[in-house]
């Protein structure tokens, strides 16, 4: 499989288009953990996974993180070129959260093409519709929802992403990713084990009951 | 003034396309209090504001409020079209909060010519990416942010929309825009009243110190 058959509306891009990104598009491959994007940097680019997995958060000042959202395979990352769209007036950073294979597309490159190609440009509405509603549902998240089921909800996901019951996840991870603290969700995850829903260990938390997490996130 | 003067990139759109709006846009006028659009509804299509001012809001299930942007003079609203962008998953509700006066276009007509026109695509890119770093900066401060200087930031807001120090606010009115509860207000209004911040007579907030209210809010 080919950067052309990753690339979304491919197909209708005129041949010079075309071209042009090809000439301009660059492959990298980051280790996990790795920082790809951070706020301050300059414009790194639209990036566009192959395989692999990374994270998108915004820090405050004390350091303290929030997710915002996670893109997989085939999927397109947009505020890492934020100066392509003058009303974006926010910073998020992105996170390799597994080894992962990306394209980097030029953010001026990219923007030449949307500002003269309907198609590009729709594209990219629907693009940023997606990661506003991630944004939405998480606010309503985080505004109506009690942490115990925010925690449920995230070891359920975490479960069907790695497709396992057992997960390698600190408590300081699973805190940057809710934007909670650590102390906080290790005296939750000791209540999730006294009432029997999941086992911890170094390191790692093993889901025992999923249907009663299941019913807690509700 | 008249609807071509307010409506974005009007030079940019073809002949036809500039018939095709003229054709179906509605104006309307809607009193303090209306609520123009809500999730519920059908495509209400996209507002543009000629005077007057709308909340767009979220709705829990058990009927709290959180605001999350306004929309002034020359303002457009996208979310009351959401049905335009098949990635839009979520609802909102938007209400006047002065009378107002509005135009409506209908979603399938400025949809079929975003679909063919980079400009007007490009200027819908925009209003989204703006509305996002509404939403963004609305996440930061619920994170991060105690509530005593969003009360107070939003007080300064307040007045410098009104162009008064004395508000017409009730606590319920200030609680559904900060997500919070009616009480959780009225406890922190009053404390702001005993350090001299405020005056709170009935359904009136005076502000008596701007400059600690700014102190406070950082």
């Amino acid at each position: 499989m080919d950067f052309t058959d990753y690339f979304p509306v491919w197909g209708k891009l005129t041949p010079i288009q075309q071209k042009r990104i090809l000439g301009a598009v660059m492959t990298r491959t980051v280790k996990k953990g790795t920082v790809i994007h951070n706020g301050s940097m300059d414009c790194t680019g639209l990036l566009l996974v192959k395989s692999g997995q990374l994270r998108a958060f915004i820090l405050s000042e004390e350091g303290r993180e929030i997710t915002i959202y996670r893109l997989f395979d085939r999927d397109m990352c947009l505020f890492s070129a934020s100066c392509m769209l003058r009303s974006i007036q926010f910073d998020v950073t992105i996170e390799a959260e597994k080894d992962t294979e990306l394209w980097v597309i030029p953010a001026e490159v990219y923007q030449g093409i949307m500002e003269e190609s309907a198609p590009v440009a729709n594209y990219t509405n629907e693009l940023m519709a997606a990661r506003f509603s991630d944004v939405m549902w998480l606010i309503e998240q985080i505004m109506w929802k009690s942490l115990d089921k925010r925690v449920a909800a995230f070891l359920l996901e975490e479960s069907a992403i790695e497709g396992s019951r057992e997960l390698k996840l600190t408590h300081e991870a699973i805190a940057n990713h809710l934007g909670s603290h650590r102390e906080v969700i290790t005296r939750m995850l000791r209540y999730f084990q006294s009432e029997g829903l999941v086992r911890l260990s170094r390191g790692r938390i093993t889901i025992l009951d999923e249907k009663k997490l299941e019913a807690l996130q509700e």
